[in-house]
């Protein structure tokens, strides 16, 4: 074990997997072994745990961690106060991205927080969902939901708050959307004294640093070809202006090697384009990471 | 639909396959199909849904539902009043039966509630651990645990009140049992109203019978022999006292029939026992239901 | 081998696993081993084949099997002549019951066989489609459907003929039913030739008897109970007419032993009804087969 | 924990499913659970250990077990001197029964044993085959095979010796039988201490007569019927001499139930026989033990 | 949704996982959800369905369909009229590759397409087959086959016309193959209709393109490796001749950098020649893409 | 198949997944078909045979295969004179790793070799155990365990000499480390005529590097940056001083692109040092090999 310790939090369930493949890709092994909620990792000055996203927020504010990985959406239901790390991490690929909307059946007489006065809401966010509340100016009755919650309506609950990404689970139930209350997305936290510990802010920036170009490489890959002396300008011209390409002389100094990362997305039309400006040999490279 | 309904919450989760199985051999079949938490009931004057046994006891109570089947702990746990129809029907046959225990590491100091003071306790049963507190008169920080509450121990809290059926998991996790704070098991609850409306009451008492048929033939099976006319009395004497057997004459009048219903468990010491007092051809038969 | 020898067909498929365990309970264990389509059998009368239901009805009247089992859907496409050794056998039960109709997108224009008139109509069942049309005078292109026929509609047919049992999956596509074709079922068929064979005709009829036997077990139980002498009555009068119910005296006179078979699905009422009257120690045992 | 213990060894392996159901319908629930190869089991007089069959004589024999379930293979392959507690429980059912074999190349020059002189010979059995060769007067080489014996010919060894059931993966590997070296089945055996005491003697008896009674129980039915005082003889010739069936008098005195235990697969011919010989209301009922 | 729209069928069934992957690869992402036939896609100019590739060739030429990916033998055996975009895309790389071959039992008498006058023929392919024996100037029965078709030999048919990889399951079924009716491929077929409009054909010959060059960079890779100047032209001399490596100077003049793109089948014997030649450091780089 | 043929054993078994992907890796594909025990591979030299490690080293010194992968232990337990290809192969990736110890009951007075004495040791490497114990002059009974050693202790036997990768099972069965007899790794082995054959020693060596070569590609990239020449030097200064740099000047003569293949455990570290020496556009690739 080594001199210092950086205690991180690492989301169990629905996060879990994705979350342990990033690292892994960052660089960092983890591994759930005979003590299942306390993952090995190659790194001696790591110690992980792994818990629910809705407990992370309140052991790191707590001090129990220095640092975890959870949801926007628990960060404001326990109203912690923390750092946020890197909320460029995730928030850029869509990881974890979800919305948490006010939901009704879609014969309800339900058409704005307006129409809540009264009603039974069940929801997970209970405290986010008394705000809301509150904001519009309306009472009602809200009542923790264990599981489940879209099918309570309407045999059991008059309205939901829900967690959804697409909004399938929710129109598969038949239900209607009728606000949204906050976007939610991944999250890396900090509490204030880790952050304001060096070696610890330094770790944790560093791995934010791999854990971005892991992220970014599952998008990009690297473009290679050859291209005639007189052809380098009209294909430069077609390759994406962000980032100017690598050009290398060949031995024969007639063509040239030009490279560049692109995003993947983009090569169903790039391609042909090259193709058509007189690019030959176009190979494509995957990646691991991508750090600008 | 039938003029008349029943609407019973059925538990999701540990307790559901235990549950439907039990209806099906007691004679409802309930199938969960395209609405997967309103499961369809051969039973025109049933209603269903699956619900998770912690939010059982308020739809209960509220009368949203008229009757549901969950654990004595939640019961307890929301504080609510309701009818208690059958407690024999699991209670007996020790399904859905466990105890609440306060638990700590096997080498932590608290070795009573009264060490409790100024300690972390993680638990499900916030309300039940604030009772016990009070009754202890020790003042100690009770969150609410989202799950792996043993793991929690000793890195996350001091102790932890936790269900446990037989206490391997406990004993897995290095954890030491402090004091049992109740036994749960599995009820049939019912609100005041439901169980007050005579149609709702009848219906709920068949059902009670025959969920209790149905439990009771699990452990037991129709034990058929034939015996000359003077072992008869032999065999008898060695048949368990609680219910007489039948007897009928063959054809021939030296020959009896005997059957009785007995105990599954007590055929190992029993059948050897019937064959040395003469008995011949003994059959043992599996039941589906047993109706005293 | 035997001297005799019946070949039957087995249907392949979606009854393949129902209609082997039917024959277990029936008395013939079919094992699927190393040469799949021809599973062996513990009777060296019987040769079998698997074989699709489709192909079924061809293969019985040319005479390369001398019976097999199939749906009258398929009989009445091939237009084959066979003998239904046993129709009663699985049509009482349910068993591989559904029926053929015309179904279309919810929202089309096509209400009745009428309006089909120049449209495009996807099915299994081209003969029986185009015989369909024929009787309502309509022209139409009917085109075979390798499957998932009901995903035609709208991008790619107008209309489709398929089988359904429930009809959910033609609501969860969002079709509507205009009319119904056919009722199917499974049958047992037979060729002339085979059925005028008396060797062959007895072995087809033995298998029927019990085939019958062991699917009508699946719905009953044997119900016992004691009955003192002076509410016999009254429980016989609870009892199914149906039957005559075996009431034997007790040795003692005093008590009687009533058992009957029963539907299953009568306990629900049935037993609570014969405890009111008198009946003590009622169980339920189950039953293999039962040859009326 | 009893004052008395059994110590038993069962199978571990291919036999072990087999085993553990065998028990629980004789009355013995084992489970393994925590420590996997000492289940538990709920008769405290008895103390289980699964073990490999080839390791199990040794054990038994030292006395480090009382009894154990075995092979006969492996207890002359061991060549050890231990009481057969029961020989006739699994040998009449089949159960774990097979031959050793000498098996060659399909287009091999061996065709008896003589053949062997000088070859490469592969088996687990390698003081079986010993044993076989000096009897045989011949010298070979003799391995032992750590599996897959049957895939060794021709390019590893020139013949095997493998247990085979059925012989179909010997054919499926091109091999030829040449000769059978023994028929080997699953024992019960203990060693001699245990088996001159009486406790453990009675018990192992108990055990036996029951796990007798279980497997006797998997070929047979009940089988009942009412019969008319004129059919009484008729019906009862056509039933299986062996057992008398028991008759009794139905209270009209007209119809007579004659009840009788009969083996599964005689019913399909039994069954259609009775009812052309007046036999009415006949079911079939399954049974979990028959003791003789 | 794009102004203008590609329809496009993607064969369901065997080929279509490859299918889904090899598009994956070439840049476009299909998901199979809701709609399961209705794969939906990352680019809003393409409509796909899912189709049974027996199905595709007629939905295709009917115009119901622009594309779609099918077997070059349903293309033949429903007689179509379309357009091959690009042949060559699976065709090279042998990805749904095999033939339809007439095959007997090996008993048979049949030697030749002769021999099949008078007998029973089961097949999928009943027009191939048709033409086939009027081309040998043949008559036969033959029979629409709905899978399985050779298990049908010998007990059920005389011969079969069936599409096989490796002739392995042919041979377990101990079959002979007597002559081959055709070789088929994947194909990407469109009709004229949407060949002659000029937004749909770039649009099919750009996924053909980038089609191509996924597959190809299955089976290529990139090879670097650093090669001193006087080893230079042997180095360069080892490498397949079909492409001219891409030669860089290092800065200190002395090294020179070579890259190629080399089939991975050959780097066996490949990498240990180079490393004789004098290369240093070679590695090898795996890619997305080969774009000639 | 060719004219030259060299016979290799793969060990079957835990090894065999780990064996198989490093050979596709290295260049070789083989699969396991038909002949389950002898894959093919797509290279006509190579014949090749599954066999459990435990049988190789025999089969190789008798000459039945020129060369075998298995393990040091079963080498040294098998006492053959073998030659050892390429030890490094695995060694160095801790592929195949694991050390054979032996182990008493935590609670055991036995410390040391010496405290054998007399006791009972069960082990699957009788002949290891065996020299061990005469090294330390002490005498005791060595049985051959068929399986699951760790959990005869402390019922069955006394001591068991076993390999423990970990020695978590050793744990988790309470059982105490007490000495460690030796350390195994993969070897691939050939026997003294094969090594002596020209043509075999040359395709040996060749499939060593080629999985030298593959394994190495496991644990490295390629690290590729562009960076201006002021901070080439400090750049270059950090990265591992074992393996020169490729540097190529680009077209513009200010930048230069910088790539080396580097330990992919160290990016953790190295890239956010890169990244403050001025390293931009920072990319990792993926390697399939890597031959220094």
């Amino acid at each position: 074990m080594a001199d210092q310790q950086l205690r991180i939090g690492l989301p169990k369930g629905s996060l879990q997997q994705a979350t342990l493949e990033l690292f892994e890709h960052a660089g960092w092994r983890f591994s759930v072994g005979a003590r299942a909620y306390f993952p090995s990792v190659d790194d001696p000055e790591i110690t992980a745990v792994l818990l629910r996203a809705q407990e992370m927020p309140s052991y790191v504010a707590d001090g129990v961690l220095d640092a975890g990985i959870t949801g926007l959406d628990w960060i404001q239901e326990r109203g912690v106060d923390v750092v946020e790390v890197a909320n460029r991490v995730y928030a850029k690929q869509g990881l974890g991205m979800y919305r948490w909307v006010l939901a009704v059946h879609e014969d309800s007489d339900i058409h704005s927080a307006k129409d809540l006065e009264g009603k039974r809401i069940a929801t997970e966010l209970v405290n986010v969902a008394a705000k809301y509340l509150e904001r519009h100016g309306v009472t009602a009755h809200v009542e923790f939901s264990w599981g489940a919650t879209e099918a309570k309506i309407p045999d059991l609950v008059d309205a939901i708050i829900e967690g959804t990404e697409t909004g399938s689970t929710l129109r598969a139930n038949n239900l209607r959307i009728v606000d949204t209350l906050m976007e939610s997305s991944t999250r890396v936290i900090a509490n204030q004294a880790a952050w304001a510990d060096p070696w610890k802010r330094s770790k944790l920036e560093n791995i934010a640093l791999l854990l971005t170009g892991a992220l970014a490489a599952r998008q990009k890959v690297l473009l290679k070809m050859n291209v005639h002396k007189d052809n380098v300008l009209a294909v430069i011209d077609a390759l994406p202006a962000l980032k100017k390409p690598t050009i290398s002389h060949l031995s024969d100094d007639i063509w040239h090697a030009v490279e560049t990362v692109v995003d993947q997305h983009t090569l169903r039309d790039l391609i042909p384009e090259l193709k058509r400006r007189g690019a030959e040999g176009i190979i494509e490279i995957p990646l691991n990471k991508v750090v600008a």
